[in-house]
């Protein structure tokens, strides 16, 4: 049966070539009078757009601060020098000009300072999230979807933990979509963003009990069109349809349009496993997230290789036999095929890594806290499954 | 090309069954402290719908005043009514509980509240809407997508011209949709809503110029949820599953979802010819779509037979040959064959109207301004257009 839901995506997107010149004007529609500025790497600044966007603030004389040096698994230290900074200079409004590590580290200072005390709380679920400074979005990379999303996520230096904390209240006010400014991305970040966005629909799609019908339809459109699109950009880097195409999947795979309906919430189990290898090694999400998908997959669709059957039918137009376990498998092998075409791992040695035995073992017992949680809807799984799925990726 | 837009979508949706019983809460959350229940027929009353409304508004000492009796094709004068009686009880929250015709028309009582002057100035364009008292809805028919949408229709008796109002202040805070609430409608009216649906899709998918690939993927996938779920509540109307799927296809083909990134941002042209029809004939909306749907077809198809090609084998699932215009007929053809299917008329006949030469000359007059300007970008219709489609449609 569908299931009740709730829907409340208040995002303004503000889509298409040259928006990021509407950012003044944004910014002060939704009343923002002294501006967070926050980015990532020198790129922003090497191609301008970091220019762009503050001459647009300068235009409407919005004073601002500026707080660059995010990194990718955006770092909770990095997070407290920005509530520090904030409250010196009395900023109401967060601005991040980057991808989804800049949003997620704005959304963790807007919880900082919307609260009285440690931020990590909530990434922890320590406390509760009552509300959050305003954050808004000039975006420069597809991938995470955090520009229309309720979440951050945020890497504790101490232990290495990556967690999340998940608000309505930290949604963008304002996402400025611009495809061309992801023209200069290396293609391997380029396809990073491509599985993030798909595994965002994929974790949706790949749950227990009942799916909507309609919801159902959104989610293989949008994992249709992301995987042409992929292709598509490893031809041209500067398709601006393909990468508009790419863009608006990133924001719509993650705002939970591509869940509702559904019996579960989603799986979460390859993301939840990702975070301990990101927490751990560092590694771009995407790529982590193809490296560990094949093994979750192969552990897994016994439970229900009809939903590997019709995810392969729908999304890479393969047939259906009979044998569901088959077309499971070829389902499996066709994704697979797809991070090998776009140059993504499909295994941890591909990814770069080689954890050891022990560390497999502390990845499974922080994911499942000790084994005192499973992770996963699809397929409940325990401590011992991670550490079986992670020797198995491993291979 | 992708074309730019802006998509900005504010209404909280709270779906799935008893979901009514939050009405007070959400009336609360979002600052209402003195409310309009705005509702239509007898049936609210009777299925109990208004009683377990009021309830729960009494339950978190809410006041309310009452204003029932709002027709299908809603009029202005009720729309006065309801702007007299606001002001006299200071109210500040105007609740819709049943289908578009309530929604709009609480919605044109919001626009009179917010600005002085006659609420019709922005009906006929003369004057620019600025503001809107908040409206809310509980959904009671899955239809016009008012629950969602930006717009509002209403038909002024003087003349009796049907016209709409667009803007974004005017979309719902939010929106209770409980499936359930729909399994008393006559089959007609469910099928009436079922066109009416894939109608707001069809305007925006049957346009000039370049189209989003993920926009057609989700146009797609939200037009063969509604044909499938209308053929399942035509074998059971208590098909919870089915209504679930209807109900959210109202909300999100008519939220702009469906449109975004097309170069031209609807057709529009077989609603417009329907407003003429609805605003002199006082007739169903959807079935009114459906009576000159085929005439509209037949005649513009042409203009560009692939895209019929394409809808046919997309949503019927017809076959694609090298012949684009006969592909473009068959798909017609399925089309009216599901109008048949779902009992739905194909002609103003089976509408049960006959409307004289002379009538037919008005409307394509009226819908033209006095032939001073175009309707559709699929193809752009002159009068002379407009009255051949109608007598195509009165054959």
């Amino acid at each position: 049966m569908v299931s009740s839901f709730e829907y409340n995506i208040s995002t303004k997107v503000v889509f298409g070539k040259d928006t990021e010149k509407q950012t003044g004007s944004l910014v002060k529609a939704f009343g923002g009078t002294k501006v967070l500025v926050h980015y990532g790497s020198a790129s922003a600044k090497k191609t301008g757009l970091l220019d762009r966007v503050l001459a647009s603030l300068d235009e409407l004389a919005i004073p601002y601060v500026l707080l660059g040096g995010v990194l990718p698994n955006p770092r909770l230290s990095k997070v407290y020098e920005g509530i520090e900074l904030c409250k010196k200079e009395k900023v109401d409004f967060l601005l991040a000009v980057g991808g989804g590590s800049v949003i997620d580290s704005a959304k963790a200072i807007g919880y900082g300072l919307y609260h009285e005390g440690d931020v990590w709380d909530f990434y922890i679920k320590k406390r509760e999230i009552r509300g959050c400074y305003p954050v808004a979005a000039v975006l420069t990379l597809s991938a995470a979807g955090s520009e229309m999303s309720d979440s951050s996520v945020i890497t504790n230096e101490e232990g290495w933990l990556k967690r999340d904390a998940v608000s309505d209240s930290s949604r963008c006010k304002f996402s400025i979509l611009n495809p061309e400014l992801t023209y200069t991305l290396p293609e391997h970040q380029t396809m990073c963003g491509a599985v993030d966005i798909m595994m965002h629909t994929m974790e949706r799609y790949f749950t227990a009990g009942d799916h909507m019908a309609l919801t159902d339809e959104l989610a293989e459109g949008v994992l249709r069109t992301v995987h042409q699109s992929a292709y598509r950009l490893k031809e041209n880097a500067l398709d601006y349809d393909a990468r508009a195409n790419v863009m608006w999947a990133s924001s719509l795979s993650h705002n939970s349009l591509t869940g509702m309906g559904n019996e579960s919430g989603g799986d979460w189990a390859p993301h939840m496993i990702e975070h301990e290898i990101g927490g751990m090694f560092d590694v771009a999400h995407g790529a982590g997230l193809a490296a560990v998908w094949e093994a979750w997959a192969q552990y897994v669709y016994k439970t229900d290789p009809a939903r590997f059957a019709r995810f392969g039918n729908k999304v890479f137009g393969l047939p259906l036999t009979d044998d569901a376990e088959m077309d499971a498998l070829a389902a499996i092998a066709a994704m697979v095929n797809f991070f090998v075409d776009v140059r993504m791992p499909k295994n941890l040695r591909e990814l770069g890594i080689n954890p050891t035995k022990e560390e497999m073992a502390k990845m499974a017992r922080q994911a499942t806290n000790h084994d005192t949680k499973t992770i996963g809807s699809f397929q409940k799984l325990g401590q011992e499954d991670i550490v079986r799925i992670l020797e198995f990726a491993n291979r």
